[in-house]
């Protein structure tokens, strides 16, 4: 690995500016957390765990400027920034529950010095970080039982090292595959309107030296339709108790092109994509992006006569029937997935 | 209709260039074929019926340069064009089927002047414009039952005024519709790499005041899934005699899509896009493009990583048992498909 994600290094959050590849590997560093916030909302990073991480590190970072003098002064600053931040993107459960966690380390110390509660929460990101490691690599280890040698994964929007901090989840099933000799093929498509497939993953994905392809959203079904595809692998931004799946705009029709084509769909995601508080899909918020991103986009040249609407979400959902399993990171979780979902944990972190 | 797609004016083919669309409406002059093979093939004009007309007018265009001496070298040099604005593109049959309409034209009357014949075969094209612009507004009439008042139709890629020289095939359908006060609304996909839908469907529906929301092409599905899409109507470059039809890459996965959610799925063609000599439409041959299309597209900075492979198909086959029914100029083809599209006539000008 040639780069790192997110990183946390004299009280700077250091993270690439994910808007600017395959031009350039550009590092922003940020030194407040409105600076994070507005890098979360702008996509410089992005990728459910990956910002579950920023999220967790913008609490040390806004507590970082602070001398509270009591718990409740402190406590009352940590409901400020978990409020702010959670504010950045609605789909993504991770950056809550990141927060959450945060927020629960000082709770839990609330009688220790004040000091004591900034290190612990400090160590929880630290943490947190660590999980994300271990977590990625679980479930590419999870993943190998669905994987046959030669195998043609399509991929789509970027669930890699760039949407991690470890290896990737639908990705990371890739690297290891090829490790273990398989020598999978990838066809990512190319995630309009903002081209995460195109730029971030054919990137990263040429960077480990993979095979890749690169197709336009719309080319997804005739490729099935000619039998170029074996399996597609996917994240998720947030996974409902019954098992039906958030992830970016795109991939409910891919997942109902799969269906139809009998190719089994399978969405990667770590633990803190389950949100067990919502029984169904249709529950989880969808964020609404600004016209401009399909207007303009990666151009300066508008593509559309300005009369024109606009409709932008970013996200949409997968119904759980038309998901073959979710590679989760303590194991693979197939049908039924409501009795499944119920008896997930948390991983113990390496 | 403040544009004229494609005229025939002093000698010279005159079309506007779609490529500048919609930043400007810029007419192209053509006074040599070698001008119009390559506005064909550019695509500055394109639309089955429409480079149909072109490939007619070119035939005129590259005969008004010659003197021929005798009816066999009269012969040979409509032979030449004819295989020469043939090879600008393959998968619309519209081009050829005008082509041998403009061949035919000269050999059943060998036995005339030379000077008549051309003559006559200027009066073939300007009859070939006159068929499209009848044949547009008789598939505009014979859609109606198809559609009920604010029907929310999907479009895909340009079906309109720029792809013929009339009001178009799927969209002359929706231009009617709302004459007749059925004030139908369109969403339009985008339609990579080249975004005909945005840049081209989008601008000629807000030019007749049409109500029109662009969304990306992998949006489809979600919007059926929201209840959102009552109908489906497209184009077609060529259909075989079982009803398969070849259209712009991403017809075949919007197609399976409104199978899916039920929806049902229209294609409006005139009489010059049936291909009865090709059984089904795995015959139809699939024009693969440049991947510099996908590569850096519209825009001039690259998307995507140069290691990266790329594939470009232009046109994908929808299945004839996808399509709930063709609206043809002389009627409405329905199940089944192979005996009714045998039965179908050439219209008769008016």
């Amino acid at each position: 690995m040639k780069f790192k994600t997110i990183t946390w290094a004299k009280g700077e959050i250091i993270l690439i500016d994910q808007t600017k590849l395959p031009g350039g590997l550009v590092y922003v560093h940020c030194s407040t957390v409105k600076q994070l916030w507005q890098a979360i909302h702008d996509l410089k990073v992005r990728g459910a765990p990956a910002i579950g991480v920023a999220a967790a590190l913008g609490m040390v970072l806004g507590l970082s400027k602070k001398k509270e003098k009591s718990y409740l002064e402190l406590k009352k600053n940590i409901d400020r920034l978990f409020n702010y931040i959670a504010s950045s993107r609605p789909t993504a459960v991770n950056l809550v529950w990141a927060l959450r966690r945060m927020r629960d380390t000082a709770v839990i110390n609330s009688g220790k010095p004040l000091t004591t509660i900034k290190k612990l929460m400090l160590k929880e990101a630290q943490e947190i970080i660590q999980e994300d490691k271990a977590s990625c690599l679980s479930m590419a280890d999870n993943a190998q039982v669905l994987i046959r040698k030669n195998d043609r994964i399509m991929t789509y929007c970027n669930a890699g090292m760039l949407a991690t901090v470890g290896c990737g989840t639908a990705l990371g099933v890739i690297y290891r595959a090829n490790e273990l000799g398989k020598e999978v093929k990838v066809y990512s498509c190319e995630t309009r309107p903002l081209l995460q497939g195109a730029r971030l993953t054919c990137w990263e994905l040429a960077q480990q030296k993979v095979d890749v392809t690169l197709i336009c959203d719309n080319m997804a079904g005739y490729l099935m339709h000619q039998k170029k595809i074996d399996k597609v692998f996917v994240g998720a931004d947030r996974i409902a108790a019954n098992g039906d799946a958030a992830n970016k705009i795109g991939s409910y029709s891919l997942a109902v092109l799969a269906a139809f084509h009998k190719i089994p769909f399978y969405v990667v995601a770590p633990y803190s994509t389950f949100d067990l508080s919502l029984s169904s899909g249709s529950k989880i918020p969808i964020e609404e992006r600004s016209a401009h991103e399909i207007r303009t986009g990666w151009d300066k040249r508008p593509i559309v006569d300005r009369r024109v609407k606009i409709y932008n979400p970013a996200f949409d959902v997968i119904p759980s029937d038309l998901i073959s399993a979710i590679v989760a990171d303590t194991c693979l979780v197939k049908l039924p997935y409501i009795q499944n979902i119920k008896k997930l944990k948390k991983m113990n972190s390496i």
